[in-house]
């Protein structure tokens, strides 16, 4: 099976699998696993910033963030297709009793006028907003990395209203690749910084929330209260730490074969898709074939799902349009035109 | 001043003020307050439901039974400008961990298609849909009455999803007057009815939650849970029992009263708005004058909003087009004519 | 009925309903009602404080300051029989997220030493300890009051923490008049204190919050997310005003009531029960007397309940031991000698 | 350095590493990792329930079952020590709104008196009572295990009063062991357990929850919105495989030592330890040794265990008065008897 449902399924290179069989551990809540501080070290480093914390999942670090800057009853500002507010099971209200105030936009990008029109007044009968959430790139989006520029100016108008920035950096290195810069360039001056040792970089667990010292042990607190304070967990962070070092540059691998990937559905009928916007490893395509055969019970992005596994190739389907082929370690040049020729064969010549 | 902020200004009439003095009182957290007990059951006639629970305001009311219908991790489908969402301090998310699902309308209407669309599927990676909130009317959509046919509709695509339907129906014997039926036709099919006796029926405070008999216990514990069990609170149900019973016709006068102000706003110069939309007592129109003169810091709404109030006339702003007035029982035909008076005056002829 | 139950159940006095009809009322979410503004201004002068804020219920008000001196993961220091932890629906656990300490005591006042033991450790895997609970004076301790200095040794040692400190001072009024002191001098050095206007004060319905101006800013915003963010409730205020300015002084005379009917009680065979311990209005005793006839699934307290009522006597059971008896407005020296005179019938002679 | 903090410092096993290196592995948030599955059957058939999970860590999993089996505001019955109330971060209060309701014991056993005696009456101005939590063995009690009888009649009340049971069986096979019984014996009837495969078993990292398909159905949900829904777990599953295989039977070394400890501490002068209650790997015991030398500002127990690990031995501190020590996998037959002969040394010859 060509699996091209997300880079979540990416699974531990040998050189991992041999760094966690190798690992020298210790009580982490205790602060006592050196592979762990080893990778704090290092992600701190590589951010540019002064203290990194290991989460087993990114949904985690980001809700740790969102914990730490809010107070129940408080608004947060994100992106209406934002991971956070999405994908992460209403954490944010669960856990933390905060209110998104989600921002249609036209192409994932928050404009700083937008983010400015939506911090409520500071009286007493309105909810205050404390936090604007950012996300490069930007999942939903088609993997959509957001400029240094643009993360300035929205940074510098949340900080001028006094809200504090997070970014859900899940494949920060990704956008890093795309634009031709670096990590911590694309953090500078957010508060907080969650980035993914899965998804591109293939370590099979982990997560790193990054941000200054103070933020940092007050995240390890409330890591324990999540339930995520694990003991000897330098088993995994050692594959992080691999992940880190050796995987960050082959992303460029993953978006050549995703613009391939584009340009190829782009010609096919009923696909609804512009390789230019495909800048990093995510292609989301509108299918507007409504005659596509199968379950008739099924909206016909479904079907077309179902039929692609029968030819060997598993995508993913959002909501009753979308679909979603994401490229990562695992697919290889062939399985992308493997890809393409099962797309033809299901939705025929234009 | 003529006071059109708000229908919340309503001060209690002279037979309120009367019954206050003299209502019968005992400790009603131990149900022994024949007033309130009273009250409740006119309520629950009313809307022809089994129960009914006093609360001091109309957020407490709506927030019961969004904790009630909710587990902490759910999703609450509502149009993205209701009240409960908007303008209810981030209760939900706060006091029920729980997400609102916005959903954008063009004119405050869901579609029970939209509905459907927005329930997410069943499993453990996504977050449970639990609740559809309704308004009616619908405040920030110039109290839009929603029609018995569409609730209908609505209420049986969130039943066929397991849903729960609560009615935010702070102004629902508005709609009913509005639409020429009743308020527990309006309200039938819903899981839980809030409404007030405040705002148009001038109770000085107050509000019911009305059900089934099962929901209304619980509802009783978690008012407490929320501070808001009182004790010899029969001194405002007997207002609540005057309003109910005989300021709910009246609320005729007030609609026509808007819909002259309507007609007259219509005419003026930047004002846009549409006369046939205005059917309640809630009169919301977009402002298009960057000319009017004023604090250049201010968006025009705001600055007409002042020069309106060196007219005697208090009217709101909501973000930086949209400007509210509210009739309401203090407001007389003459009160509307001068309003519109000192609005010619400010924005000047066509 | 001669209802001992609690000082609850007191009705409005002719004063205060007279002041309630004619209250001069506006919109207290807009901060325009003066009739409540002038009861804040009274309430925190009284204290000796910046600020005050009207609300509800005293559970309101000591869940708000809960919800502001702590974040959710955060430990509460409170005596184990303390009102909050109690007797408030899990409150501050469902809208604060915080956990109570609580510590067992003798006699109901916490020791200096006790609440310094009680502070965790400041390591990331150990809750924090942010606010200590004091309640003066002490419900379930028969309503003793906790003098000036333990007060100001239980703050010193709370500050030297970090901790806030909360007072819940719903018969704050009973302890000054029993100790001879002010209630500013009970409250002094706490972040914040609650006190009731019903209760011993006679007021229908209403609490207020005190504490410095930035607090009670904050706690009107909190005031709404509970959902106690009420419209013209001037009319409520009337009768606290009422309340605060006429009926401080006559506490005394419940005193000297409990009192009287403690040293009565303590006569009578089983109960146990030491006068001397009875400074306010409440009267807690243990009955020692399992031969007592009545509903044999009953506990011995519950059947003493059961007989006085048939006396004409209301009073309350705790657990399967205690019975309460509160005395108040309407409880006269008749109404005393007749419950005396009950008891004795009810368990015989010694 | 012999460590006996705690059996959580353990570290995996060459067994385990090499397991772990070889690992099949999966996207688990999709189901899909067949070493977690294999794991998760395996639990499930070893308690003998239909379903089980597995969680990063053991406060995960006890506070996913206090999710699903209260609503906020609601009421647990706890021993006082237990684990889930003093060393969960107050994850109950902050993740579910649950208030605990500690009970005081003098051997860390309640009794089915204490529990009926601390369910609330249901009405509606009482905290509801939702949920018993048992703890076995019972880690602040020296590692008391609970014999199954007791567990019977503690599950029995609880159900009659329609409360739901969870076990925190961190070290449930400690505790079969120790009682010549199989977990699953000491489990049946409880409506969830946990427990862990770190600790006694030395995995490095990771829980099993356990209870029927249904409720193992939504925890899978909830362990995703607490930001425990880790990817390719299998790395970690496949070492808590050889633990639960191959390392319960060796527990009886680990109480066999923690025996001779306790009967050689107990020997020694300001040592209070009855040798008989130690039955399984803990030995906490007072030491009353005001004399003992070192840093003044601390506490006697503070200092033995500074000057112990001057002596290559680390162990623990509790409050002011208490020792910890814990064996586990790593301590030896010569481990026990160096720690004897340096608290020897340390606090003198009788």
């Amino acid at each position: 099976m060509i699996d091209l449902r997300s880079d979540t399924v990416t699974k531990p290179t040998p050189e991992m699998r041999k760094a966690m069989a190798e690992a020298e551990v210790g009580d982490d809540v205790y602060g006592e696993d050196p592979t762990v501080k080893r990778l704090e070290e290092l992600a701190a480093a590589k951010l540019e910033r002064e203290a990194a914390l290991f989460v087993p999942t990114g949904s985690m670090g980001n809700q740790i963030a969102v914990h730490l800057w809010t107070h129940p009853g408080s608004e947060v500002i994100i992106e209406a297709r934002g991971h956070i507010v999405n994908f992460e099971m209403g954490a944010m209200a669960a856990l933390s009793g905060a209110l998104p105030r989600p921002i249609t936009t036209t192409n994932g990008l928050l404009s700083p006028e937008q983010v400015e029109a939506a911090v409520n007044p500071k009286v007493s009968y309105r909810t205050p907003t404390r936090l604007l959430c950012l996300e490069n790139t930007h999942n939903l989006w088609s993997g959509l990395p957001m400029p240094r520029e643009l993360k300035d100016q929205l940074v510098a108008v949340a900080h001028k209203h006094g809200l504090k920035v997070h970014l859900d950096g899940a494949r920060i290195f990704n956008a890093a690749m795309a634009l031709g810069t670096t990590a911590a360039e694309l953090a500078r001056g957010c508060d907080s910084v969650m980035f993914c040792l899965s998804k591109g970089l293939a370590a099979p667990v982990g997560s790193m929330l990054v941000g200054d010292a103070d933020f940092i042990a007050e995240a390890r607190r409330v890591r324990k209260l999540f339930g995520g304070g694990m003991r000897q967990v330098g088993v995994l962070a050692a594959a992080g730490i691999v992940a880190l070092t050796t995987m960050v540059e082959r992303l460029v691998e993953d978006h050549r074969r995703a613009k391939r990937l584009a340009e190829g559905l782009a010609e096919l009928p009923g696909v609804i898709l512009d390789p230019e916007r495909i800048q990093t490893n995510i292609v989301v395509f509108r299918l507007a074939r409504p005659d596509l055969p199968g379950d008739e019970t099924l909206p016909p992005n479904a079907r077309f799902v179902a039929a692609m596994k029968e030819h060997g190739v598993l995508c993913g389907a959002f909501g009753k349009e979308e679909v979603r082929m994401v490229t990562h370690y695992h697919i290889t040049d062939p399985d992308v035109e493997h890809t393409l020729a099962a797309a033809r064969t299901v939705l025929g010549k234009a």
